[in-house]
């Protein structure tokens, strides 16, 4: 399925109207079923409006972040529906998780405390309780990033991007080592989203926690980003706009290095500052 | 509860880091609570992320663009919980809406239709049928506007948000007349928060559908925020940045004229451009 379409668009400016070809990002809903190895059965999880591309990062990516899955050793497999009397605009639109019986009992818990919505408390306070626990040592990883290479991140994230998405259709996400050398990248309209496939695809290849690199988003870091990055053990969030408030208090509790208004030559540091050398 | 913060921030640049006060966005959970005319006890229905203030006008429009609510007359009260004994952080995050059986009953439908994430289907097509419905006319409002006009739009917009929300820190959704006149704007992290504040806002004093006023968002119009404004039967959405493919073609099947890229000295149209004059 792509994620670009081509629509016929009415171009006004001062010369006047003009009929011309567009590029747009796709969005289309992508249902995330959940099963256990021992039934033929799935469950649906979730649907969330997403660009089609690295879906099964996204789904591996977005149930870890909600907790379902604690680790790679409970997603035991990740496929479309096989059954061929399913529609095929239905089969791209689904996911099916096979996941650990622990994995699928912390789903039926989920859905019982939440009907829409992430699974967060009623005050910043419980929020941040919520997804660090009470048992959760902060991230400890010692990576250390000079300013002057965070400083060229955002570009470099641009320019693995391609025309269209740097025109704003698309947001990014990338995670770079300490050198500044882009590891992975992930692209969605939505930002959270972006994140959940970078953070899935390190999951389903069992290099979760992520201790060694740098996450850099394209837009915000509001509160759900920073807590996407602290559950997956990342020590250093970078963003080129404006964090939130509950955002800054989560990356202090956290032990995350949290990093705004990334855009050279200045930026701000909001949390943990020792890894910014 | 203020909906801005202020913290300490290191801020590096070419001549070193200094230490100095910044502002935040606040964002912090609303949980929305439903109960009947007939009791007292009131449930769960969501808890989302937002900005503190205009809460009640959230609920309302986010209740709205769910499908709680058809109408005002379906939203008896909107309160904070008055218990004393209510925790004083708590209660500023709570809000108790009070509505009429038949949404009680949609309430409940869709609690057992969505675990998380919005209600939609699982492809473009039944999302767009979901939304619309099968009996639902187009949007036959015959409002028009200038394309000179709608070019203001966006300055207009930012003239009313404080400098730190022009900055970065919030996004804002106003309603303008056809002779650019601006009616109301909300602000909040969230740019859906934003368009649901300002709709419930409307809903609340009984004044939707809203058939003669534009919409103007500062950020991206995806398929939720064409949903919304679909809903409240606006006849005219305007975004200064991309729509997406789900958000074009929604527009087109509801009647909705849908403007993209609005920059002067350019926009763009997607759909129904007759509006546009």
């Amino acid at each position: 399925m792509p994620s670009i379409d081509r629509v016929r668009v009415l171009s006004r400016d001062a010369a006047g109207a003009t009929e011309r070809e567009d590029l747009l990002a796709v969005e289309e809903p992508l249902e995330i079923r959940l099963r256990s190895p021992a039934s033929d059965r799935a469950d649906s999880f979730v649907t969330t409006m997403r660009t089609p591309g690295d879906d099964e990062d996204l789904a591996a990516g977005l149930l870890f972040a909600e907790g379902v899955l604690a680790g790679d050793a409970d997603l035991l497999a990740i496929e479309r529906p096989s059954d061929p009397r399913v529609d095929r605009e239905l089969r791209d639109n689904v996911v099916i998780a096979t996941v650990s019986t622990e994995a699928l009992a912390r789903s039926a818990s989920l859905r019982r405390r939440t009907v829409m919505g992430s699974a967060c408390g009623v005050c910043g306070k419980t929020s941040i309780e919520d997804v660090l626990g009470s048992d959760r040592e902060p991230i400890a990883s010692e990576l250390e990033i000079a300013g002057d290479v965070l400083l060229t991140l955002p570009d470099r994230l641009r320019e693995r991007q391609s025309v269209f998405a740097q025109t704003g259709g698309l947001h990014a996400a990338g995670l770079f080592d300490p050198n500044g050398r882009l590891e992975a990248v992930r692209e969605d309209v939505g930002r959270h989203n972006a994140v959940d496939k970078l953070i899935g695809s390190f999951l389903r290849l069992g290099q979760v926690p992520i201790s060694g690199f740098v996450l850099v988003v394209s837009g915000r870091a509001g509160f759900e980003i920073a807590q996407k990055a602290a559950a997956a053990g990342i020590p250093v969030l970078a963003s080129v706009s404006a964090p939130s408030s509950l955002a800054v208090e989560l990356a202090d509790a956290a032990g995350l290095t949290l990093v705004g208004f990334l855009r050279a030559p200045r930026f701000n540091v909001y949390a943990h500052p020792r890894r910014i050398s």
